[in-house]
């Protein structure tokens, strides 16, 4: 008689579509990482380098910045509302901070921050949201339209789950992109259609080309449902002009395509000669108004120069869909009950931080320009580091955090990877974690143009770390090329 | 020709999985309650109530419940850990408060909690947490086994999506069960095998219609992979007994299931006779490794006596799998990055409560009885309410947070409900809030044994409510009887 029992879980019996995805950003070398952090604490002599030095993650705070002082105080206030009722409080915050919190605690339902709230977020507080995006695009927005999430990621998966039936449901994506898109993706069962960004044009895309790939897969069958911008971009750092992103609304318009606009990095843009435009604003300037195009705006408390990663706070703003699917969406919200009361706060202060008169003002510029200016020094810096090296080329970094070299390596260097089973830029990654203790992410982790490889290096360290970083960047490259050069 | 274009997105052509999921916590009731609400405050005289009082979700801090102020004054200082180095701060914080803020920061990486974390959440939290878990259980836990996530559902969906691959894959669930099962089992294409709680013997569960269901389903070619198992039960309130528990250990470690255990009302028992073990206890008393039986326990900082639902702490504890499946757990949990810091730092003081000989101690004792006594006598009160009705009966709450009287519906009754394509207990329910303000979720929203007809009531109105809730149910009991008894 056969065993009718159920076989134990293995990788084998689990959700292909699970062993499928690939998330490369938190992957092998971060786990070395944490290794060498442990020997080190152990054995500080054991290896060159005396500590790790994160530059994987767009996490600030983990590297030393500190956090808005403001943002901290209403927060903390709004942790703790019976502080609000305590004499000696005004000694230990600014009294603007105080104001805010007892305004903000008028719209929390009950003022209870600690309850649970709407599925979308408190409205009250998705009211001042859209105060704070109608201020910047100079078009409305409705607090209706608004869902605060837990990160950006949460709302990406929402937007993927409910668009991805099957494989013959395609998602056009940058190349390369932020691997949370392509995981995503992998994860609900569609495709990715690629299109590429191109580098020796400063990470332009090419409308045209995008075209091309859309119309080559659905003679695949693959039916494109939603274009994802990222804008900033991340890993690649290009802004895109106004005239680039009215192609796209028109392009998506046209295709009948879901515009999905990862604008996280709206306030991280470092050049005079661009500024950031959100694609509401740029739809709206157009004439196009809810029913014209279906358009969704992801934007983040983890980014900006506040960077608030661990507080998960971040709002989708969902425009141009019918009210069905709209119900839909609030369905799949509603299956994490709502988002954490800590980063839907956080989400509204960063949306309306201190105003020109405010007590807090001077202070919170003077903090929020030190982090800019330190995120354009070292983008500057590491720029001209990468620059100088043999074989590697980097294009400027007009936004977001990140660098994303090229680096032309040697074919013997190509040839050593591929002997340990490694992509040639995870190869050179973790060669130079181990000489140097610098954590980088390959560019095989965000996909790249076949042929190329590529880092990815934020510019969060603090400014007084560069010299150190740079210094060891250049003389580990050149140990590398001495040993691998054909 | 054709058009090539993609079609706009309409509900027929989203994933039709979305579409199929039912999530009724959150439903066309609560739509009704906030409509109602808003008319209140413009027109108080419309309505024969003068509030909407929730009675439909754990949302203790929403209906006035007060937080714990040990817990408060914790997260206030670490959403601001400047305050640790003011004067001043003695005034407004309790010393061991400020020592315990002090400790867990020292826990933190970079002593930044904004930053994000490990993605299964900071390592000194979650070994912080085992030390909980192992003075309840007295057998050892692992801080690797530990994976912090937002709220307790994070953690339902992740193991969901990693153990359905296609509708022949079955997840055994209690009938009654809270809806977030039925839902994620749904969206992610599984199928829900229904094993029904014998009201009749105080919901207790019957293992061997357990093993019919899975005998029948897998004549149809559906294999179960896991058994659900919700202890406090929700909405059933029922606290399992120690026999119980192991049998379904030996039932699940027979069969080869996953034995998932929502124990997130592990603090909510209000019976002398019975107590709370985890089945982590129950199996491993039994002699059960890690190696025996695939075991996920999920705990949330929303349930017990603290209602942080807002705060969207959790965990899910992970034993019992190997490590190429567990590395698969840890990809999907990584898709988030992190659960949020301030529910991590919850989930870690709740596992960890002030003890005796803190200053917090008596304080932190006498609030907690409070509540968790207030939440007896309101179970009780409703429950002799109910039970006072005509064709209602209602079984003792054992434990969580809810009743869940059965009513007898008179046949003039389902006809005028069906009549406006209503479940029975939705029409009853509808009235109910129409007659009185009060807010309770349909039982068939949680499905139930085909015929009969129950409502989720909340136990958690503050005390000088219940008086006017008994009445109210009671005398719109009454006129509902008198317009369609039979």
């Amino acid at each position: 008689m056969f065993s009718t029992k159920t076989s134990p879980v293995t990788v084998k019996n689990i959700n292909p579509k699970v062993r499928n995805c690939v998330y490369g950003v938190r992957g092998e070398i971060v786990d070395r990482a944490h290794r060498l952090e442990g020997i080190l604490k152990a054995d500080p002599g054991l290896h060159p380098f005396k500590e790790i030095v994160y530059c994987n993650t767009g996490n600030p705070q983990s590297l030393g910045q500190k956090p808005i002082t403001f943002f901290g105080q209403v927060l903390a206030l709004l942790e703790n509302p019976n502080l609000l009722s305590k004499d000696g409080i005004h000694r230990l915050f600014s009294s603007d901070a105080i104001t805010r919190a007892s305004e903000l605690l008028e719209l929390i339902p009950g003022r209870a921050p600690g309850a649970y709230s709407h599925v979308q977020g408190i409205k009250g507080l998705r009211e001042q949201i859209v105060v704070g995006i109608t201020a910047r695009d100079g078009f409305p927005a409705k607090s209706e339209d608004i869902f605060l999430t837990d990160g950006a990621s949460a709302g990406v998966h929402i937007m993927m789950e409910l668009l991805i039936s099957s494989e013959r449901d395609g998602i056009l994506c940058p190349i390369p992109q932020y691997p949370l898109f392509s995981a995503s993706i992998a994860l609900h069962g569609g495709t990715l259609v690629p299109y590429y960004l191109d580098e020796s044009r400063d990470w332009r895309l090419d409308i045209f080309d995008v075209k091309k790939q859309i119309e080559s897969y659905r003679d695949k069958g693959i039916c494109c449902r939603a274009m994802v911008v990222i804008n900033p971009g991340n890993p690649t750092g290009q802004v895109l002009t106004e005239e680039d992103q009215r192609e796209i609304v028109d392009f998506c318009k046209k295709e009948g395509l879901v515009l999905l606009a990862d604008e996280v990095y709206q306030e991280n843009v470092y050049v005079k000669t661009k500024k950031f435009c959100s694609f509401k604003k740029i739809s709206r300037s157009m004439g196009y108004g809810d029913s014209d195009i279906s358009l969704v705006s992801f934007q983040s408390a983890s980014t900006g120069y506040y960077g608030y990663c661990g507080r998960r706070g971040g709002y989708m703003e969902v425009t141009g869909f019918n009210t069905a699917v709209r119900d839909q969406i609030y369905k799949l919200a509603s299956l994490s009950i709502c988002s954490n009361i800590t980063g839907q706060i956080l989400t509204t202060l960063i949306m309306n931080p201190p105003k020109l008169g405010d007590e807090s003002y001077h202070t919170f510029i003077k903090e929020k320009n030190l982090i800019l200016s330190s995120f354009a020094n070292c983008a500057k810096k590491l720029e001209d580091c990468f620059n100088s090296l043999e074989g590697v080329s980097c294009n400027k970094v007009e936004g977001a955090m990140y660098l994303f070299p090229r680096i032309h390596l040697p074919n013997k260097a190509i040839q050593a990877a591929q002997f340990e089973l490694l992509q040639p830029d995870e190869f050179y990654a973790l060669k130079l974690l181990d000489s140097t203790g610098i954590v980088v992410v390959p560019g095989s982790g965000f996909r790249q143009e076949s042929g190329t490889w590529h880092i990815r290096c934020t510019l969060l360290p603090q400014e007084d770390q560069i010299p150190s970083i740079v210094s060891n960047i250049k003389s580990f490259h050149q140990s590398f090329m001495k040993e691998f050069r054909d």
